[in-house]
């Protein structure tokens, strides 16, 4: 017998039928001999809902009100889930966040968690109830609601799998795990198995947006064994996030390969190599919000050196309206940008002891002829960005050379 | 400076620009410097969605679940509203029922208030910022959400005024006031300035349905002082409800003419004259859940009796299948029913000191022809029931012979 905590998205709760569904699920488990305690999104396109109606009454809606009324979402989908479960045997019992003290910081709509009372739901799971929480939301210690931003449902699941001492947390989405890649772009990607945390961060801000960032470093932190499984199928073990290397000792050097088509590349072409000037760049781009991805500076010669950085797609003519007002303050060069590129990754924590990946990949990709415009690594990851028509090419020879394609260890 | 608790129910909050003039009326009471408590009701349409949405779940859904789904209609309300006083400047704060610990008994759907914690309430008043707190819901001992029946919401405004000792309830519906009777019957008709308890209570009870009459009890109990407002007029004084009899000094004998439609009437002729007959018959129509108003038994000669009662129209078809089978059981004669009757009333506590009331009824009716069915009687109140055809002609014959149509002392 396990204790398993169970998340379920907005996609899986989205119509009474799915919630029925989902129910199934949970007797499933139940019948197995496990304690189960299950945290639910509310219903897709509710939180939405909530928000325009709140921008009728305020363009920029009260924090701390709106947090009360977007919270309402999940209350309506665990008293449902609840219902569902009462109604095929199986005795459940909702709690909103504040009902099993979700204790969180006053940051309204983005507030983060600080403790978990688990009084209430242990005594329920003794008594052979499903225990049904609320995701998303929290109370603050002046007794108001908050809610912890958007994808907060998995952080919520994640922590209370730590409170709990859970011996999993599954997380169920509208995909069956974690791929080597996108199965659109290469119909020969596999479901891996296992991933490591880190390598599951890289691939979620790379693009593989399984699960949110906050929730995997919250269930590494406190080393809750995560799975993400499908909603929609009963079969299959999805993939397992593991914290533990010796894990992972037959694990392929590269788990992965993670691209993301939403980038745009602006280089600034003789800027006076000089301290602060990435700042003079850059500083007017943050102050605009817009989210700057990779950035390169090269050494510099004769005094002058150029400067290239990404930005989300969307901001592409913003981004080069606001250079346009900094090039002549800074005294650069010519500007030379590029809204047709995309950027390919190949992930893995076996680089940390593999030498020669990052050269494996860039002669993969020389030898189809793919020019290479910027390159950025980490300790286990290397991105390159490349002209956006390349993309699939690449994803595809990368995968095969990598052993991608074959049957995981 | 006054304490004052406005109540609006969900026709006022039925959208965002009703929301907007609550906030403006709410603000114009403020800015008189009285301090503000507001209780609100879910925007309306929105409960019966939330119970719909359950139903699809299960049939009879889960009272405890039902309630943590329903009790999120109030939820986003006090936010919508605390939004849309923020956004003119009135500083305000929202709170849930348990967050006010509104303390309920556990009857799920159906709970009674308790008590009710002001501390929170009393400290934002001093700071200057009006109180909006969800009707309709409260939270019983063991921390689940509770409701308390459909209306309950002005009940939760005059459970907030009792617990504040507030200077007056003032209940925001979409009728100005009570009326001596309905101006679509009689033009004629004028609003009470006043009304006492009681007959407020046999008006709501008999059709008059301003507000929840358990609301009308507790204000009585607490001797709160209320007021029935209409929220779409900015003038106008409303009705105020008393509870003193001294108040009424120079109050008419009759304060309103009441009259129902809803009613059919059965006559079970010819029945045994003995002990447990009135049970043999309307026990089976209990069970049944049909409501039985108006029971009248006349004093029976050789042996047997006429027994007579009435019973909401639509439950006609549905009481006379039972009562087919309940006549053979008892050996009763034929039945004889009608669902074309409607039933008038006059009340005002006045009739306890003064004599002749029910005959000048009795006498008015006669000289325009209308013959009486049956009759029932209170202190404070008299009830025949008619021919609908004569409901119009009866109304308006009472209103004028008992002096309603002249202007109030």
């Amino acid at each position: 017998m396990a204790l398993i905590v169970q998340k379920y998205g907005g996609t899986s709760m989205g119509s009474p039928e799915r919630i029925k569904n989902v129910a199934r699920r949970v007797a499933k488990w139940k019948a197995q001999g496990h304690q189960v305690v299950v945290v639910v999104s509310a219903m897709s396109g509710e939180t939405n809902r909530l928000i325009a109606l709140a921008k009728e009454i305020q363009d920029y809606p009260d924090p701390r009100e709106l947090d009360v009324i977007m919270s309402t979402g999940e209350q309506v989908t665990i008293g449902l889930l609840s219902m569902a479960l009462n109604e095929i045997g199986v005795p459940a019992k909702s709690y909103c966040g504040w009902q099993v003290r979700v204790t969180t910081d006053s940051s309204h709509t983005k507030a983060r968690i600080q403790s978990i009372d688990d009084a209430a739901m242990r005594a329920d799971l003794s008594a052979g109830r499903v225990v049904v929480v609320a995701g998303f939301q929290g109370i603050d210690e002046n007794g108001s609601i908050t809610t912890l931003g958007r994808g907060g449902s998995d952080t919520s699941a994640v922590a209370m799998a730590a409170a709990l001492g859970a011996d999993e947390c599954q997380i169920y989405t509208d995909v069956d795990g974690v791929y080597t890649t996108d199965p659109r772009v290469v119909p020969e990607a596999r479901r891996l198995k296992t991933i490591t945390f880190e390598e599951m961060i890289e691939m979620a801000s790379l693009g593989s947006k399984v699960l949110q960032i906050r929730s995997v470093e919250f269930a590494g932190k406190y080393k809750v064994r995560l799975r993400v499984l499908s909603s929609f199928e009963d079969e299959g073990e999805g993939t397992l996030i593991t914290f533990e290397e010796d894990e992972n000792m037959e694990k392929a050097v590269v788990a992965g390969i993670a691209f993301d088509r939403n980038e745009a590349r602006i280089n600034v072409k003789g800027v006076p190599d000089k301290p602060g000037i990435a700042y003079q760049i850059l500083g007017p781009i943050a102050d605009a919000n817009i989210e700057v991805d990779m950035i390169i500076q090269n050494v510099g010669e004769n005094g002058t050196t150029d400067f290239s950085f990404t930005v989300p797609r969307g901001e592409f003519q913003r981004t080069l309206a606001i250079l346009r007002d900094v090039q002549t303050h800074i005294g650069a060069g010519k500007i030379d940008a590029d809204d047709k590129v995309a950027k390919v990754s190949i992930v893995g924590v076996g680089m940390r002891s593999h030498c020669g990946i990052a050269s494996t990949m860039f002669r993969t990709l020389a030898e189809e002829g793919i020019n290479i415009q910027m390159i950025s690594t980490s300790e286990i990851k290397v991105s390159v960005l490349i002209d956006e028509k390349y993309l699939e090419l690449a994803v595809r020879v990368l995968h095969k050379v990598f052993g991608l394609d074959q049957v995981q260890a």
